[in-house]
């Protein structure tokens, strides 16, 4: 292309590349940490029942029925809760509100591919901390001078989760940056930090409707920290976009909120069947790792992860394979239905005779 | 509050005052350029008739069904079209990408409040072009090296659109730096300028389905340029929120566009309010400008806009009044029904008295 000059101004980014989706509807799709179960069927009433004279007029600007219900959920207040378009853009709009140090912010060597992402895009220095051969997350590595902290809880893809007293000695030795506990899978694990927001002024908790509530396809994330956190949240989603979340992304979240039997029983079913999986596959000569979320990360004693995620997808069964440093031989596996996960189970098998 | 270290890290913003959302139902609410009518009723169908099954999984990252019906209603192709949460998140995404100079960027003094916004949350160097006593953009005025040029047409809070013969001079003068024409009301003007995105490579054109197809409350926005600068506009999303517009969106927003005829229909039955209404606020003694818009900006002869807003208020009519120089004695006016407008052009004429 001919050097015109005005692509000079362009910017400089590598954008991060999503995990592939395949279009084909007889794939099973293991691949993107999606809720095999559909959401609360009191998602259909909001949407059959939907007045669409309404859509005409702006949405509310800051989700406020949402943040009512969430506030509620978890016995805070809405002052304490911020709603954006998916967990994606709450954790960007905090690391853009927070992050503005010259110190590095640090987080895990394995994690979220995003956080690095946002570093490049929002000019924010980083260092990465390694967990050790089991993935585990070393507390003593988050106590030296820095510019924030993000953990996410369980971690993603090593699916490892920490407790509370994990949670709360990070808490006390950061005490002069602010701390991010990235909790998108955490309905799946043992230990919410949401109530720590009471206690500590400078935590920030993220979650998502994407995971445990089946509505990935609607945007859904939410933040919970101190009132003043919050406002500082909203400040920069009102310099950048002022309705991130639409009207019926907003009740369908609010729709899905109100039905805790249904959240809970489906929680349970991907559990159950993610730890019957587990079992099985550690039963063929996988190092399945303790999942606390809706997916296993695994490897194979003798096959490679390449290996068996080819035989896989030529099988039609997409799983995630991440060829990066300590975890190429690692497979990260979407918990689906017991069918789905019975016809895995059958391949994996099959190249494992 | 005490000076705890972690505040120094907190970002330094003035955020964006949107305008008041009143909750009342009974108001009549012109001050959010909203249109009064409803959204085809193929957004309805497509409610009743969703699998909420489908919602657990994430959307299509970049909205392609979207994208090509985009492109086939104005002859482009999908490689020229983005789509994003609302056109305040297609132009905060153009901005980022194409604004990226030491030389500031140019738009005019009276304009869409959200630009010096973006600038200062961005870092973008910006100067101000005034338009004339008559708020008329003066093309002079955009031919100095720059890193960049907005141009709303039409222009709002103003009203006023420019013609073909503008935009081509701008962009003939402007080769050199990228060129945005914000189109959010283009709908009800006299020219759009997408065609010339196959003229012109460093060319951007913004608009949404918030105005015209009555979906505010559906954020959906989009922007036509060369297949090089969406592929920017493309990596910068993907650097910040994979998918920003959640399932329904798109799909409501693929309704709207098949419906051509709701959609020509409703634009020119507010078209035909909006002049009728312009004709007799002129009769009391208003300065109404030229509207190619879905709102009207107004001055009174003798009454000043603060005035008339606290009177309209008063009476449970909501106009915009900014309390800016240049424009601190107009008010925008937004075209309702001709209900809504006969009862305000009724409380009009009995402060007028």
């Amino acid at each position: 292309m001919s050097e015109k000059l005005w692509r000079k101004n362009l910017i400089n980014i590598e954008p991060y590349v999503a995990g592939e989706q395949p279009k084909n509807d007889k794939i099973i799709k293991l691949n993107a940490n999606e809720n095999p179960y559909p959401p609360s069927s009191k998602v259909k009433a909001i949407l059959e029942g939907k007045t669409i004279a309404e859509l005409r007029k702006y949405p509310s600007a800051d989700a406020s029925v949402l943040r009512a219900a969430l506030a509620e959920r978890v016995g805070l207040k809405s002052e304490n809760v911020f709603c954006g378009n998916g967990s994606d853009d709450v954790l960007a709009t905090a690391f853009r509100a927070f992050f503005n140090s010259d110190k590095p912010i640090l987080y895990p060597d394995i994690t979220y591919s995003f956080y690095p992402v946002w570093c490049e895009l929002l000019k924010i220095p980083y260092k990465t901390k390694s967990v050790d051969d089991d993935f585990v997350i070393n507390i003593e590595d988050f106590k030296e001078p820095n510019g924030g902290v993000v953990i996410p809880n369980p971690n993603a893809p090593t699916s490892l989760g920490v407790g509370e007293k994990f949670i709360r000695e990070l808490l006390e030795n950061n005490q002069d940056s602010i701390v991010i506990i990235d909790e998108a899978y955490v309905d799946f694990g043992r230990y919410s930090c949401v109530e720590l927001v009471k206690e500590y002024d400078n935590l920030v908790v993220t979650q998502t409707f994407s995971k445990s509530r089946s509505l990935a396809g609607m945007r859904v994330g939410m933040a919970f920290a101190s009132a003043e956190l919050i406002s500082y949240m909203q400040a920069v989603k009102d310099s950048y976009n002022s309705y991130p979340l639409d009207q019926i992304a907003i009740e369908t979240a609010v729709a899905s909120l109100s039905d805790e039997d249904y959240f809970k029983a489906t929680v349970e079913k991907v559990k159950a069947t993610r730890d019957r999986t587990a079992e099985k596959m550690r039963e063929m000569g996988f190092n399945v790792l303790d999942s606390e979320t809706n997916f296993l990360f695994a490897q194979h004693e003798k096959l490679s992860a390449k290996e068996i995620f080819t035989y896989l997808r030529e099988n039609g069964i997409f799983v995630r394979y991440f060829n990066k440093p300590r975890i190429d031989n690692f497979l990260r596996i979407t918990i689906g239905t017991d069918e789905e996960m019975e016809l895995m189970l059958e391949k994996l098998s099959e190249i494992c005779k």
